[in-house]
């Protein structure tokens, strides 16, 4: 899906941003990069900031029309601020990063990118199915060539995880402990009280909440086994002393 | 809501990135940077990398400790690649952007990231309520500071416009509940363990990891203001006794 997926520098001008858009796109699990008419490319400074992802720096497309690049494309997207785009409709970044993945399970599709100075033209933009852009704060908007590659890419990979992927696995990673019985649970809290009421700390007449609001944090945490464990050894050493 | 939001870079290497950070972050709404312990700062790249956000670095902190930067802070949340928390729990960057809006609304929070070679230290790290990581792509993790900065300040921002249908306080009825400072919980967390060595449950030669996966329990909880009252009233009463 990810490998469907081309990104477009068009006439990019700092070899720096070449670079850190391939180490931002190797983040995120793409590698398909095509430049357009770059003004210094290869060079090393690309090379220097890609890292450990130079790979996709040697295995880059370098073209010079954007048409041509496009043409085995079911979905083109070109990037802008938010008002730029006239007469193409606009997607958000979250947007533009879901119809790329729906689109990509079956069909080659591209994200492009302008110039640093100007981005893309109108010309250019016009040739895009939509424009994606970024949501930005109302006073500055102008992020960075790499900042803009990296937050689509980070959007089209959370995209493609979500397809793809159980989302509790990875919201839980805690998923796969052992966690008590409930017994085992209750067990400890029965521990708690007792022992808060031998100190005092309850009043065994008038026990009023305050278990109910222990129980209440521990249930947040969702304690697993070996934290029950510690806990139950912590009120055996309290018990003794 | 975004004013309460602190971005603090621990012992930053590069002044590109401390300029690329302040770029990234104006651009998102976000205007309160705080350095620890900079290598090279002010300095003329971090001027240029910055173009219209200069006003952030002219307003920024630097300081030399983080500890005393997140006392005033109700939410501290470090960043770190997906396997580094041990101890901490662990939030993708749409959750922690979602926790740190959240929590923006009335009190201080703060997001903690790490210098370019090796990230923040465990001891940072387990001063943090939460980790926050970026999902990368298995084979290569490792964001540019500057593009890991633009990723969750872009988050951050998309949660704060999304926060207008007031989703969280649908979701979450504790989203308005007094949180403590970091450094009550700093004081509770050593009564507990001066208690636990009081009682030999925690060896005062061979601390190990106890109080690691107690304050594990406890930051999973995320404590409010009440719950932090009860447990040190817990803690004064078995003292006593």
């Amino acid at each position: 899906m990810l490998n469907n997926i081309k990104i477009i520098l068009v006439e990019p001008q700092h070899t720096g941003n070449i670079g850190a858009t391939a180490r931002a796109m190797k983040t995120m699990g793409l590698h398909h990069l095509v430049l357009i008419n770059p003004e210094n490319f290869p060079h090393k400074d690309a090379y220097i900031r890609a890292t450990h992802a130079t790979d996709i720096l040697d295995r880059c497309e370098v073209k010079d029309n954007l048409k041509v690049v496009i043409n085995d494309c079911s979905l083109v997207i070109g990037t802008s601020t938010r008002d730029r785009g006239a007469y193409v409709p606009a997607l958000n970044a979250r947007q533009t990063a879901e119809k790329l993945i729906a689109q990509a399970t079956s069909a080659t599709v591209a994200l492009v990118f302008g110039k640093e100075s100007t981005g893309l033209s109108g010309e250019d933009i016009r040739q895009c199915h939509y424009y994606g852009f970024i949501p930005t704060a109302a006073d500055f908007s102008s992020l960075n060539l790499a900042a803009a590659v990296q937050t689509f890419c980070y959007e089209i990979f959370q995209a493609s995880f979500y397809r793809e992927n159980d989302k509790e696995a990875e919201v839980n990673p805690r998923s796969n402990n052992d966690f008590p019985k409930n017994e085992d649970l209750v067990f400890f809290y029965e521990r708690l009280e007792h022992l808060l009421t031998q100190s005092n700390f309850i009043n065994q007449k008038h026990p009023g909440i305050v278990m109910e609001r222990l129980k209440a944090v521990f249930k947040r945490a969702r304690l697993d086994q070996k934290e029950l464990n510690i806990l139950q050894g912590m009120i055996s050493s309290l018990e003794k002393h």
